[in-house]
């Protein structure tokens, strides 16, 4: 085997998103044990962070061991039991990855659709909810896929306060506001490789106290024992005195998460939102001058990824490659529906700047000629 | 948030094992995507590390993403559906884990109990097996909570060509010789924080044909999405020139993992098998010779893992804190029965030299003085 020698990318693309040195040399840091009482103070840290980023109180909040796709079926598995009723917003892929995971978790999945590229109505989440009596009610608030921000404020106003409320905030953490309490979320998941700008491999999650009483009160134990709130609770509790062994933490990403953290804290998570809704409104204007079309409507855009239809005539495949290849650019192509007609760029953490938006307006010509 | 700088410890204990500089810095690389030229080439590197590691020709073997709990998860939810009679062995702490996540996965499950400290009897596994019509057989090679090696080699031929073999080798895998194809194991998962050296995050694990065309047959889909292995085949089915995205791979730690393999590859296997025994060995004599009582008979007892009972009149918490405050030297206490009389020594990967041995054993008679 060689040595590693990795390339280096300009990483515009759904994620992983570029890293800072900081937060790469964190993940170098001299490991220790998991009940170390320094890795403790570590986990108190990263929780306490992780709760600020997601405006919460929550006791529970930590960074499950996995990446985002884990913080779903954590979410998913934990809150719902067979035969549970789950209203789930379908608009792209992972508003139907939340519906498969629900099914695989026993639940009666009820999917409220919406085209690909346009918001769920809220109006509908509620009405189906209300007539199914929904235990659970799932949406994602940035769908990787599409682009398109999902209103969440408006959710629990018109849900009333019966149902759970679950959120996928993989590409919003970090990026676009959230506000956890404020918005009567009750299960949050995300991943590390978007707006918080730190490698993947875990998936930040929290759990209001309702949530943690309604897992605490199920009838069948959770199908996964390795994500089994329950059983997670009693290592992650912070400022626990006894700790308990669930399941070996991994050390060196958590380090990485913490300086990630600490690095989002520096910045204000004000900023780093104003950051991106620039960055991302810079990027945007300047795909349209190149002839691209934004896929989401202007009120439901997000600025973090943004999915396009990309001129007519350009070869897709060829086009991405050129990029990666000659100029070092990773972006995405289209998922599902949007796959050979839509281009997803990324501009998330650390390249939420205009010189990355720049450098990419600059290299589209050549490549798409 | 301060910035991280975690204390230096001598790794000892059950897990995490203490990692060579060259992996740390691997963690710290640049990332790339996990969908790039570069990425596939490294994960076709690991995996063909891994056969080698396994002793397998398995198509499908690659790192799981998530801890060894997850592995023994992604092993177990595969293999079983709900109805399906799944044989385990228990006989300490993972033994008994698998069984419930055997539960959790809907199998019926039929323990073969042995006294911990003792392996399972292998007629005692075979002869249950057969007279339940079993599907799946499962054990733990090396029990982390007791340091008792299970005769793997024995089962097969006591089993019959039917039941799939299901084998945990956390602990076991690149300390002391497992041959996967030639015992003739279906489904084996390990972790990367043990006899690897590589930091916690990481599940590696191996399936046979056999057990491939089992999961593709089986009537309902396998209850994680996150580790089915039917979903997962797409991503890491290696020198496949369409790797279809499953969930954003964790770059950083397979990084680690890489160099990981390169040090066990360059070492070679058999060399690492005798310096664990040899390392071990030492230990335990020294251990002995200080009052200690291997918990597990000479046949059955591992080199990497040794679980002692302490002498008489010593206060657990208070000496293992020492050890850990004055000494910096970090070892397990026992779990279940053997909380509060038995200590838990780890010699493995990077960990498993006389020199470590040494500076424990002359740290003991200061601290339980």
């Amino acid at each position: 085997m060689h040595r590693l020698e990795p390339p280096h990318r300009y990483l515009m693309g759904p994620g992983p998103s570029p890293v800072e040195g900081s937060v790469l040399a964190a993940q170098a840091k001299p490991i220790v044990g998991h009940l170390d009482p320094y890795f403790l103070k570590v986990m108190d840290d990263v929780s306490a962070g992780l709760r600020t980023v997601f405006q919460t109180a929550n006791q529970m909040t930590f960074p499950a061991s996995g990446t985002g796709s884990a913080g779903m079926e954590m979410a998913v598995h934990n809150l719902v039991e067979p035969g549970d009723v789950f209203v789930v917003g379908v608009n792209g892929v992972f508003g139907g990855r939340m519906a498969e995971v629900a099914k695989r978790a026993g639940a009666e999945v009820i999917a409220v659709d919406a085209p690909w590229g346009e918001a769920v109505s809220t109006d509908r989440l509620a009405e189906t909810a209300r007539r199914h009596h929904a235990k659970v009610v799932g949406v994602v608030h940035a769908e990787t896929s599409t682009g398109v921000r999902q209103p969440i404020e408006e959710l629990r106003p018109a849900l009333g306060p019966e149902p759970l409320l679950l959120v996928d905030a993989v590409t919003s953490l970090g990026g676009i506001e959230i506000q956890v309490d404020e918005w009567g979320i009750d299960a949050c998941y995300s991943g590390t490789q978007k707006c918080l700008s730190v490698p993947p491999g875990l998936a930040p999650v929290t759990f209001s106290d309702r949530a943690v009483h309604a897992v605490a009160r199920r009838s069948e134990p959770v199908r996964s024992w390795y994500l089994d709130l329950n059983l997670l609770a009693a290592y992650w509790k912070d400022g626990s005195a006894a700790r308990a062994y669930h399941h070996t933490a991994p050390i060196s990403a958590i380090y990485g998460l913490h300086e990630g953290l600490r690095l989002v804290l520096a910045e204000g998570l004000e900023s780093r939102w104003r950051r991106h809704s620039d960055t991302g409104r810079f990027l945007q204007d300047g795909l349209e001058r190149l002839g691209f079309e934004m896929v989401a409507p202007a009120e439901h855009r997000l600025p973090q990824l943004t999915a396009a239809r990309f001129p007519d005539g350009v070869d897709d495949a060829k086009a991405r490659a050129s990029l990666l290849h000659d100029h070092q650019i990773e972006i995405g192509g289209g998922l599902g529906p949007f796959a050979g007609s839509v281009w997803r760029v990324g501009m998330m953490g650390a390249g939420a700047k205009r010189e990355h938006a720049i450098r990419l307006l600059q290299a589209i010509p050549a490549v798409i000629r």
